[in-house]
């Protein structure tokens, strides 16, 4: 018989037509026999930090990229950059996330070079302070976490090599913010602001305190996206995460503002059967959802969603069922980041999913209620969540602007004054959120609704609440404390402030000592 | 005061020197004030099957792709194809990620010049037939299910437009193979093989005769990656899933191999604690976890994942902590889509992190065990599990040579005869799966180990299973049945069979009647 011949000759015509090679039984790799436990930690994915960085292709000139979802116990970006400084690397470009007082140390590797430009959401602490002094050649560039997503994912802001924190990873990369082992170390819940990220960049550099055995499931960043993947001591403190701009408040102002916004929402016309909400960082924001709760189970009204940073309150009123599903882009404490591991209506959303304006299908627009806190908030509604009254750089973006535009109704809590300073202002020092965005705004000293939205403020009337003016809460303000002298801000530029459409919303000056 | 010029200025010199827009508050949309629900169905992505097809920009001549979750079921192919026909598209090349008998309507399609070229991991049916005969002027180009994941990741398999049929969606275009709405008409469990089109193709559109409110979560599918949802009467018979290559076998036959299979398993010296496994298709392969259990349980062994076409069976042992962890390219029955709904270590995997050849991470690189089916098995151990031993096509490539090479490992079960038909032959109609990646083939008649595992050989021996050479099987089964008559094989090259490494592996010639 000739037919295996025939059969060679014409596989090789075919082949050689389709612009093929022809399988080659004996080029192929010896079959692997070992028992797959014992292969686990032969994974060519897992080298030190230093071979990831080297074989990731870094150049000087990149653009790495971090998230924040350890927030001020973030150990990523300190331990990657000193190693990238370690080994010689100049002029890079940090975009993370958002970046915390924990990143102090990132002031030295700006002045030696190493760090030339940074985009983040925010900035806090030391580094903030030294970048509103002048430390940067190049302005920061501050984006929202929809607007960060977004430019991710339409390669406006390409990511060469991203360096990702997780709670947990298998050696093959797939990872993710929680940990079903029992040597669990730091667990931060969602990795939603590291997906596109993980998604999108050249390179990924997964870093995990907790490498565990193949499958690391479920998982939230899978190994298709993962090139190496690095065992370090520790990637972050779980018990700074609820804390600063995200802890539970205990505030008296902060429990009275959360009462007065639970009142807008319950008397607002949004707070029916099947509504959607979302609270922002800042004590009082977090806490208003709280204090809806027995309107729900007196009114009988379930949320279909709660959406954004997820809180131990909306985990316990989802589990009550009066939350139906929850939409998790930043798990903001541990029960939260508990619920995300074993919930499976509680789902982790990659940032572009939570609040990209360019995806019809991001979850800010199918929000209702939005309850924000703000730095500042001006006559006409803008709003300041980056810049103190001071002119120092103190807080981030987060989703407060895409948040506000995107929700039927956005609630801003804002006390009139905070010690001698003023809150509401005739023109914010910095705008984040535009004004024709903002819907309601509440202070210790009453309602401001935004002339917009004449039916809210009937509505809220009705319900006898006490509604003013922003001028009149300015005005009030001003009596209180006397005209602030203007700031001394120098000429450069040390910030510009995208927005979430990627236009120039505003820009951030120097200023003075 | 002067400020707001000056801030207007400096703004616009920013943005002109990073060639970027001022914001414009104006210009942007109104603020959309309606409650959430009453938006639902107003996404401009819900659109009918025709204006999804013609906004996705589908010109003749493109790739337009399928997955095959409802196997036998499945009613997108044929409802898409004919609505392409009816809109006059020509000379479209169909990748489906394999196609049953239910597309036997596709032949009139072919006919009629609509679809000129099909890329498949299987055909059965009288579309299968028609195929052998030469209906096609192109070959069909047939893939493994892990080398088409890796070919539409890697770019070699361009999918222009993905249709995907979802279980549920809602109109953001959050898409799963299962439901949470009382509504749910076909369930298909994972969405595994369509994973890589939703990623990949240029437009998706998904397909669903569940729209539920958004959003739907979990999902599989994300709204980030969809652009058209298409609501339907039916997307599939979810019950002729588990039917077919599938069903749960009663076959004295089968369940005599799966039985010979599991003492292969229990004996192989890979029956350790954290041992993983899959199987494939085929009743007798699905059948052999069965015959393990109880030799689990004895030695108090637990299996770190079960892997592939998930069962009930497999749900079954994963409940009672047999098995860690299910990863789930495709459920072969409703009680693994119930688990994949409910049970968050039961994961969902696309195709290129189950099976890619090029990927490190994927899942089948850390299989220890397969046990898999066969059409034929010729005394090189090379297996043929596509084209019958009359020439015609009727199976599907599958997993097959992905775990078989990827496994430490692969177990063949397969009858020596098939009524008249020997499986043990000569030389394989059409090779599927190379010899040196197949390890034990176990028959009714005596288990053949293949010459490059004497350590296999040995403990089986040592067992007291009776060892057979292949080239026994086939006398035994020729002096049975006597030497078939060479097929009547034409010259026209129907079909080509790619290595999962992309190499030409064989090719398949039409059959005259």
């Amino acid at each position: 018989m000739n037919t295996l011949n025939d059969r060679k000759t014409l596989v090789s015509q075919v082949a050689e037509a389709m612009g093929k090679r022809v399988y080659n039984d004996g080029a192929e790799n010896h079959k692997e026999t070992a028992p797959r436990l014992e292969l686990q930690h032969e994974s060519p994915k897992l080298v030190s930090l230093e071979d990831a960085i080297r074989r990731s292709g870094l150049r000087d000139g990149m653009t790495i990229s971090f998230h924040h979802h350890f927030r001020g116990g973030d150990k990523v970006v300190n331990m990657v950059v000193a190693k990238l400084a370690e080994m010689g690397f100049k002029d890079l470009h940090l975009a993370a996330s958002s970046l915390q007082d924990v990143h102090a140390p990132l002031i030295e590797h700006i002045r030696n070079g190493v760090i030339t430009q940074i985009s983040t959401s925010g900035l806090r602490g030391e580094l903030a302070k030294e970048i509103s002094h002048g430390l940067m050649a190049k302005p920061v560039i501050f984006r929202s976490h929809g607007a960060r997503g977004a430019a991710i994912a339409s390669g406006e802001l390409h990511i060469d090599v991203a360096f990702l924190g997780a709670s947990s990873a298998d050696p093959l990369g797939n990872a993710c913010g929680y940990s079903r082992s029992e040597n669990a170390k730091s667990i931060c819940g969602s990795l939603g602001y590291a997906l596109p990220d993980a998604r999108y960049a050249d390179k990924v550099v997964v870093l995990t305190d907790d490498l565990v055995n193949y499958p690391n499931t479920p998982n939230s960043i899978s190994e298709h996206d993962v090139d190496f993947v690095v065992e370090v001591d520790s990637v972050g403190d779980s018990s700074k995460i609820a804390s600063g701009a995200i802890r539970d408040t205990k505030n008296p102002r902060d429990i009275l503002l959360a009462k007065q916004a639970a009142k807008v929402i319950v008397n607002s016309g949004y707070f029916n059967d099947g509504f959607s909400i979302q609270t922002g960082s800042g004590g009082a924001s977090l806490a208003a959802v709280k204090y809806i709760r027995q309107s729900m189970i007196d009114r009988n009204i379930q949320a279909s969603f709660a959406l954004g940073g997820i809180t131990a309150h909306m985990v316990k009123m989802h589990e009550e069922g009066l939350i139906g599903r929850l939409i998790d882009v930043q798990s903001f404490d541990k029960v939260a980041a508990e619920s995300l591991k074993n919930d499976p209506r509680h789902k982790e959303v990659a940032a572009y999913e939570y609040a990209s304006k360019q995806e019809q299908g991001s979850a800010t627009h199918y929000l209702d209620i939005v309850i924000l806190s703000a730095l500042e908030v001006d006559v006409h509604f803008n709003v300041n969540v980056l810049v103190g009254s001071d002119g120092i750089i103190r807080g981030a973006i987060g989703g407060h602007p895409d948040t506000a535009e995107d929700s039927a109704l956005s609630i801003i809590v804002c006390p009139m004054l905070r010690g001698r300073i003023p809150c509401i202002v005739d023109e914010v020092t910095t705008l984040i959120t535009p004004g024709r965005t903002v819907d309601v705004v509440v202070t210790e000293y009453g309602i401001a609704v935004n002339p917009n939205r004449p039916e809210i403020a009937e509505r809220l009337r009705e319900a006898g609440l006490h509604l003013v003016t922003l001028e009149e809460l300015r005005d009030r303000a001003l009596k209180i404390i006397g005209t602030p002298a203007p700031l001394p801000f120098g000429e450069k530029v040390v910030g510009v402030v995208l927005n979430r459409g990627g236009s120039v919303m505003d820009v951030i000056k120097d200023i003075k000592e």
